[in-house]
C-alpha cells in the first residue's frame, strides 16, 4: 500500500523537492498485530526532524489516520513515512507556503534469521566515512548517499551490518542501526552531534537504562573501544536488538547487558496509537 | 515539459531511490535558440557522476534525443536532467540490474537582471558549512540539503548568491555556482576534492584559460583571499559569468580578467548536439 497525501497512489510529482534535493525526512517503524509500534516517539522524531530543516510537519491526527489504515490492512509490515518539502520551481530556494507532501508506504516485514537476535550478527567495518555536518546530524533526512555507498561495500549475506566511522575516527553506528557498547555494567553509545541518525530505538534504550539506574554515556567511541567492549549491540525499529558476535573477524562475546536490553524493549513494546 | 524515461508524464514512482535516498545525480543546462549548450561536456559529467556512485548512465543517444525534443519545443529554457538508481525495495542495498530512471524537464530560463552580468552581484557569506566527503566531492548528486539550508539563510532579493565554506575554513563556492578569483593576472579556483560541485562552466573556464596561456591554480582559498583578490566572479551554466561587486558589504572591483572570461565563454558557446 502506498498513500501519497492520503490518496492511494504509487507516484509523486517529478518536481518534488524530495527527489530534486533529498529535501525531506523519513521514519521506518514496525507494524505488528495490526498496530504501529512506538507511534508517539516516531511521530515526535518525525516532527522534530521536519522542523530542524524548516518543514512544517503534517498534523499528528492526519498521519496517524493513514498509519492506522495501513496497519489494519496489513497487520504485520515495515511502515515507512516520508515527508518532503513538496514540489517547487527549479532552484534551492523554497516557498514556505507550500505544504509538505507525505508518503506512507508498507513493505514486507524483513525476515531476519532468529539467530541474529539470539546469537548475534557478523559485522564489518565500512571504508566510506561519514562527513561531519552539525546542521543535519541526528536527523533522518533523505540525503542518504553515504549509507547507500556504505551498504554497497559488501554482498556477503553472512554479514548483517557495517559500522561507519566519521572522518575523526569515531565510530558512529551501522548503516541502518545505532550502536551500543556494554562496559563494566554501564552502556556507551556514540555522540550523534556531528553525524549519524538518532533512531527511536536508541532513545528507548537510553530511556529504559536510565529508568533502571544503569549508567549510560553518550560520547566518542573509537574502533578499539568497540573491539575491547564487554559486549556490543545494534538496534533499530525493525530488528530490535542484535548482539554483535563477530566484528571484522574478531569474536565478541554476548553478555548479560544485551539480554537485559532485549528484555526491556519487549516490556515496553508500546502499541498505543493515541 | 517533463519526460520520464522518454514518456511525457509528470510523476515518478514513490519507490524511486532518488526520492528515498537522494540516490542519483543531475545536471542543469541552458537551451538557447532551440539548442542545448555544451551538450558533450554536460553528458560527460553526468555519465562520470553516475559511474562515481555505481549507476550505469543512460546511453548518450537516448538522452540526446530527449534533450533535442524539449529543445526544439521550447527554444529557450533551463533544462534539468535527473538520473536516479530507479525504484527498489526498502533498504539501502541496491540491485545492480535495475536500470537507471531518467527525468528530463524544462523550466523557464531564469531572468536575471542584466546588471548581474555587466556590473556584478552582491554576495553574502553563508553560515552553514559544507561537510567534507571525498567519496562524493565534485559530484552533482541529489543530496543537496546543505545547499537548501544555505539558500534559506537569506530572503533579500538584492543578494544574488551566498558563498559556502567547508569546516576547514576553505571557501568552496556559491550555493549554485563555482567561484574564481583573479590574482596578479592569474586565475584561482577552489579545490573540490573534499566537497562542492564541479560544474561544466568551471571546466570551461579552466580549459579556456589554459588554452590562452593564463595560469590557473586549483587550491585552498580562505575568506581573506576572496576579499583581497583583484577580482572575483561566479559561474554557472545558466547565469554565465557574474562578477562579484560586493561581498558582505565590502566592495570588490571588477577587473579585466572577468571580462576576458565572459568573452571566452561567448566565443565557445557550443551548440552542437552531436
Amino acid at each position: 500500500v502506498i498513500l501519497v497525501d492520503g490518496a492511494e497512489r504509487a507516484v509523486i510529482s517529478a518536481l518534488d523537492r524530495g527527489l530534486a534535493y533529498g529535501d525531506g525526512v523519513f521514519r521506518t517503524l514496525a507494524i505488528r498485530e495490526g498496530a504501529p509500534r512506538q507511534w508517539r516517539r516516531q511521530y515526535a522524531k518525525l516532527a522534530a526532524d521536519c522542523e530542524a530543516i524548516g518543514i512544517t510537519p503534517p498534523a499528528e491526527l492526519l498521519l496517524r489516520g493513514e498509519v492506522r489504515q495501513i496497519a489494519q490492512a496489513e497487520q504485520r509490515c515495515a511502515l515507512k513515512i516520508i515527508v518532503t518539502r513538496g514540489p517547487s520551481e527549479r532552484g534551492y530556494r523554497y516557498d514556505t507556503k507550500t505544504p509538505a507532501v507525505r508518503i506512507v508506504l508498507s513493505s514486507p516485514y524483513p525476515q531476519y534469521p532468529p539467530s541474529y537476535y539470539d546469537c548475534g550478527v557478523r559485522v564489518r567495518r565500512c571504508r566510506v566515512r561519514l562527513a561531519g555536518q552539525p546542521a543535519l546530524a541526528g536527523i533522518k533526512h533523505l540525503n542518504r548517499l553515504e549509507n547507500v555507498l556504505a551498504r554497497a561495500e559488501w554482498t556477503d549475506s553472512d554479514i548483517a551490518e557495517g559500522l561507519l566511522l566519521d572522518n575523526g575516527d569515531c565510530v558512529i553506528g551501522g548503516t541502518m542501526s545505532n550502536l551500543f557498547l556494554g562496559r563494566s555494567g554501564t552502556l556507551v553509545t556514540p555522540d550523534l552531534d556531528r553525524c549519524g541518525v538518532a533512531g527511536v530505538t536508541r532513545d528507548r534504550v537510553i530511556h529504559a537504562a536510565t529508568a533502571r539506574g544503569i549508567a549510560i554515556t553518550i560520547g566518542n567511541i573509537g574502533w578499539r573501544d568497540v573491539l575491547s567492549a564487554d559486549e556490543a549491540f545494534l538496534v533499530n525499529s525493525l530488528a530490535g536488538v542484535w548482539p554483535i558476535c563477530e566484528l571484522e573477524g574478531t569474536k565478541l562475546s554476548t553478555g548479560p547487558l544485551v539480554r537485559s536490553v532485549q528484555c526491556w524493549l519487549d516490556q515496553d513494546d508500546d502499541a498505543d496509537l493515541a
